[in-house]
């Protein structure tokens, strides 16, 4: 297995040497690049993401990345718009996997939880996200400024096909979230799309839910959720609130999958860089080390990602009230592999 | 003061008649003309909104609507589409209003919610609810479907003017709430409008979040708001998680306002037309009778307004876990004046 490694900024860098500790103990000899990507290269020479780190980055078989920015020292949107979404693209990472469980010992907000387990696969190079749009007259009185949702069939089909594949595998049901009843050419898209690939799933129970009501039930009665399938701009707001109910994005992992097995999938945490916590052992591993859990999953390495998984709950079972020490955690769960 | 009543469909008509005799005992006088407008009427002829119904309803000081909408005889969409939207349209309902509180004895699902008191300002008019998008090849493998958010600088600064008027008469702060990083064109006309405006409202502090991490606040820290400001999409999404979080749509009132006082502006429970519960004399008549509230709040008379808040959350402290008699409510809230 040759992977690349995106330690990234603040962080990122913790947590992912955490999630090689886990990697390493489970899966010797695997061969690492890592890569100098984020916002420590951005400062030092501009740059974000090159043809030629595509092209390195490429050879891999798999991807881990840390997390990456500094609000500090980086304006909004240059690492997201300059990194982060044209890899999404240039690696056609089409299906955005992002699991929710409510782990044992994990803080809810919400009084009477149930039992969340949930997964969204959130479309990831369509939508909002495609930077079709424009601006007239700006700084005026006048100024008009567009965002276009961009859907086609193809991109559509094969998220659906996915969510559909992998609800057959869980609990049988899945939920399509959108806003059907506005956005009717984009809806009407996903609508007949679900109902089409439907027939093919004969086991799967399909549902249907406005973003609106789904943010609605996340809060009210997430158990009800199995698979979610949803759009770009839908899946970031949806998957956000569901870490948030599962008790915070630190434990929140997520793939970026190109289910064509085309080019490399990259694993990741959900959480950013966390600037204000960097640097002093404290950032939870956790959300990495379950990244890595999904990364040998989509390898075929199911055992070893079974592993991982019971490790992590048994270890957030037994945490207690005691402050997070970063290589603690890596550690006490490689020794419970 | 001419009002026009749109009772609309199912609870639509039963909450409505609790909220008109709350209106009746504060507003004697009151000149009513009654619309037939929803889901029966255009099971009967096929009309949703027609140019006569909209100059009509033109011709009055203020509008009062139930719910409509029959999800078991018209198909999702149409009357969204052929009344609601069009409405808010037609009457240049800019400023969608929409107030969360936690009252005592409401059922929040969060363990620790804190004092949740905030207004949504949400854009009514512009965004990606304007129609603006299309489709082609429909139903072969190679269909696309379009949507497009449309923004003006006109659109976003007369809301983002009415928000900020708004937090200089509240607590002072005021949230922008978008998807900066990702939507330039339409995230950089709103945070520049912002920029722009705050100086003249120096009292006020102003903070901005993404609309993915205003989910999470809204459910660990929802008492962090006072004003949201944002636009049509995020404020639908996000108005539907805070009144879950206040303990449900039971006591969601909303404004559709004309801020120039051109149209008149409509009062509405934010909940639906709920047609498994119609018809039993059980849907709570709070929203609506909170939405007289911002009614007499927005034609001046706040000490009315005042006076049914505070009856509404006196009636709310005291319910126990006694069902709901919906003109029963009505009958406490109008002897509690
Ligand atoms: C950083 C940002 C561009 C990104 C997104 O919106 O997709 C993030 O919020 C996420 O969910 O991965
Ligand atoms: C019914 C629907 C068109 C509407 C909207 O999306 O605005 C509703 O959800 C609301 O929030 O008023």
């Amino acid at each position: 297995m040759k992977l690349a490694v995106i330690p990234g900024d603040g962080i990122g860098v913790e947590v992912t040497a955490e999630a090689l500790k886990v990697l390493d103990a489970l899966v010797p000899g695997v061969e690492k690049t890592e890569y100098d990507l984020g916002a420590r290269r951005y400062l030092r020479n501009g740059e974000t993401l090159t043809d030629s780190d595509i092209a390195s980055l490429k050879e891999h078989d798999v991807i881990l990345l840390g997390a990456i920015g500094d609000p500090r020292s980086v304006p909004a949107g240059v690492l997201e718009r300059g990194m982060l979404l044209p890899l999404r693209f240039a690696l056609d990472h089409h299906v955005n996997l992002r699991p929710s469980k409510l782990y044992p010992g994990s803080a809810t907000p919400l009084k009477n939880p149930g039992e969340i387990d949930f997964v969204v696969v959130r479309e990831g190079t369509e939508g909002l996200y495609t930077g079709n749009g424009g601006a007239i007259r700006v700084g005026t009185p006048h100024e008009m400024g567009t965002e276009t949702s961009v859907n086609t069939r193809y991109g559509v089909e094969r998220v659906v096909r996915d969510a559909f594949a992998r609800a057959a595998a869980r609990r049988g049901k899945l939920t399509l979230v959108h806003k059907t009843n506005v956005l009717v050419n984009a809806g009407g898209l996903w609508q007949r799309t679900v109902d089409e690939v439907a027939p093919e799933f004969s086991d799967v129970e399909v549902d249907y839910c406005h973003i609106d009501a789904a943010t609605i039930y996340m809060v009210t009665d997430p158990a009800r959720f199995d698979v979610i399938v949803t759009d770009n701009l839908f899946g970031d707001i949806i998957t956000d609130l569901a870490a948030a109910v599962t008790g915070g994005i630190g434990t929140a992992a997520s793939g970026n999958i190109d289910a064509s097995g085309t080019n490399p999938s990259m694993f990741e945490p959900v959480h950013g860089s966390a600037p204000d916590i960097a640097g002093q052992g404290k950032a939870d591993p956790t959300a990495a080390i379950l990244s890595v859990a999904l990364l040998l999953r989509h390898v075929g390495k199911t055992a070893e990602a079974d592993r991982v998984e019971a490790a992590v709950e048994a270890d957030l079972g037994s945490r207690g009230e005691a402050p997070v020490v970063t290589s603690e955690v890596g550690d006490r769960i490689v020794a419970a592999l």
